[in-house]
């Protein structure tokens, strides 16, 4: 008998994203670390924890860990899948230091990864501020911190344990904030160096391969606390969308997502081609030539202003779609208008045929 | 004193569609009928309505009307800045014959939209088949019936009353079904003979529009309906969106609709350039070089694949994304693989190097 059904589903993502990364982490696909040590016992029992260990030099994943089932079942099949691929599997667990007792738990959930076979194992204690409402608060501190630690153990990657009801959570976000295909094109399987192996996989499976394993979850009370968008989402509003559009809409989100990364990423690319034609790359400052950006579809066009305008100084985050429309309308709906005052005192302005952005310089 | 608000931008949102309608209805934007005849009185009453009358043989623009407060708001509108732009109003409803009552209901419509000064009104009834659930069959029976009244009169264009609540709904339901960006960008602003010129008012402005005008209404019973699936959208999942995401959902959601519109268009003009560089336009069975293919980004790949598969008889309709994921595996994924069988009876292969699509002619 193989393991329980959930358990495998896991350990195939666990292992996919692993083996990507083994095959990527030394020039040529090779280690220059020692071959791993092959699993000192060999169990038939599907749901016996593994003890096998990459040698000491190999390369390290890290499983970014709350202790809840999402993470815990990433840490548990992590630990099985890492030494047979060369890897060693470590975890970090953050305590965000906003509720009474947090340090111990924090501390009960780094033992249990210990016992669950990774090493190293830290719990990090991090201080919330207040920037951007309380989710993101924790959020910015939790991704500095792991930041941090992947750099002290020197580690390939940091795995998340985001699962597909994760991602439709996002793209529901996203669409709300009506920003477009990188809004809805969710969290990237792959980003810098972390990685999120689960996000075809259901949080249910996450929940019943810990079972199945005997392994303790630890539900955060945030997931369950309406003062927070993500948990309201998750509580009252997918389950509203499943009832009323059928079944599935956790799995068409998560395909939007997917389709719109892809549609992003090609827009992108346009982009880029367009702005190697268009502009000097030594000169920041360059004009754009309107009548040229006046034959670009509008999808192109506007993601190649967008970046004329942050790369003269506006800040991504503040440059809203709004803005953005009205520097195409120096190129598409031209009538003499005079400068554009962007975010971050960036100043937009058309003069014979051409596009320019500049950054004003304070009361010169 | 001017018109009401709700009036001023329902007329105003018209009067545009309107004017880009005159200015494309002849070659160099002027028309070969006769110029408007002047309103036979100026009156300085907002809430008087229009009796101005373009001469007969100018375009005829037709509103779709169903009595409800967001077609006759667009209708009164059109009879009001129809003429100003040398442009003749008419209307057609439609009688689905679904309710008992349905036809005098149709007359007691036809009736006010001449009250209106529209001219020539046409109450046409329909037979709604069963195909595709019943809000599919209605619509399919409407449009046909509007399509064979468009050219029964010779008319320009076709103006229909959905608006910005209408998008959003489109949105969500589009992203239920998870088919991406083409599903996402909802209802076009112009398609065919089809003009939208509401989609940027909200439902509430039309009902505002129609009270200040003194105009009647009559509520479909079937937008309260939750047997339909855009009824549940509208009455139990828009409300919750709007609740736990903030206001400013139906927003969002109409803005996303505009910007994967955009995405969607971009990307057709890519595949468009690729296709054209890939076959030879002449042979709908011609090839496609798989190298080729593989240097493309994902999203244009799959369109170009999805078009190949379309041209070689697939169905759009039953053609969906994990059949071209299937096919783009012979691109991306070649390990040898036999020939796959696409919805028409169509066979995708991939022979030394090429994809060739064709179809299987049925027991040869």
């Amino acid at each position: 008998m193989g393991p329980h059904p959930a358990v495998a589903a896991i350990r195939l993502a666990v292992r996919r994203t692993l083996a990507d990364l083994a095959a990527h982490a030394a020039p040529g696909g090779a280690f220059a670390a020692p071959p791993p040590t092959p699993p000192r016992q060999v169990s038939a029992d599907p749901t016996r924890l593994p003890r096998a260990q990459a040698a000491p030099g190999a390369p390290l994943v890290l499983v970014a860990c709350s202790g809840g089932a999402d993470s815990m079942a990433l840490a548990v099949a992590t630990a099985f899948e890492a030494p047979k691929l060369g890897l060693r599997a470590g975890a970090v667990t953050v305590d965000h230091a906003l509720q009474p007792g947090s340090a111990d738990r924090a501390r009960e959930v780094a033992d249990r990864l210990r016992g669950l076979g990774l090493d190293p194992v830290e719990a990090v204690t991090v201080a919330v501020g207040r920037q951007g409402g309380p989710e993101a608060a924790a959020r910015t501190a939790r991704y500095t911190a792991l930041e941090e630690a992947a750099a002290r153990h020197g580690a390939l990657a940091v795995l998340l344990g985001h699962t597909r009801d994760d991602q439709a959570e996002t793209v529901l976000l996203g669409l709300a904030r009506g920003s477009g295909a990188r809004s809805l094109a969710g969290m990237p399987p792959a980003a810098g160096r972390y990685r999120r192996p689960l996000l075809e996989v259901d949080r249910a499976a996450t929940r019943q391969a810990c079972a199945a394993q005997g392994v303790a979850v630890w539900d955060d009370p945030h997931n369950t606390d309406p003062a927070f968008t993500r948990s309201r989402v998750r509580h009252e509003v997918l389950p509203v969308l499943e009832k009323h559009l059928g079944g599935g809409v956790v799995e068409a989100l998560a395909r939007t997502a997917r389709l719109f990364r892809d549609d992003a990423d090609a827009l992108d690319v346009w982009a880029d081609q367009v702005e190697r034609e268009l502009r000097d790359p030594a000169d920041p400052e360059a004009p754009l030539d309107a009548a040229r950006l006046a034959d670009l579809p509008a999808a192109v066009r506007r993601r190649v202003l967008r970046r004329a305008a942050v790369r003269a100084g506006s800040p991504p985050g503040d440059l809203f779609a709004r803005h953005v429309e009205a520097v195409e309308q120096l190129v598409t709906g031209w009538r003499g208008q005079g400068p554009l005052h962007l975010p971050g005192g960036v100043e937009a302005r058309r003069r014979c045929g051409s596009l320019f952005f500049r950054t004003q310089t304070p009361n010169a």
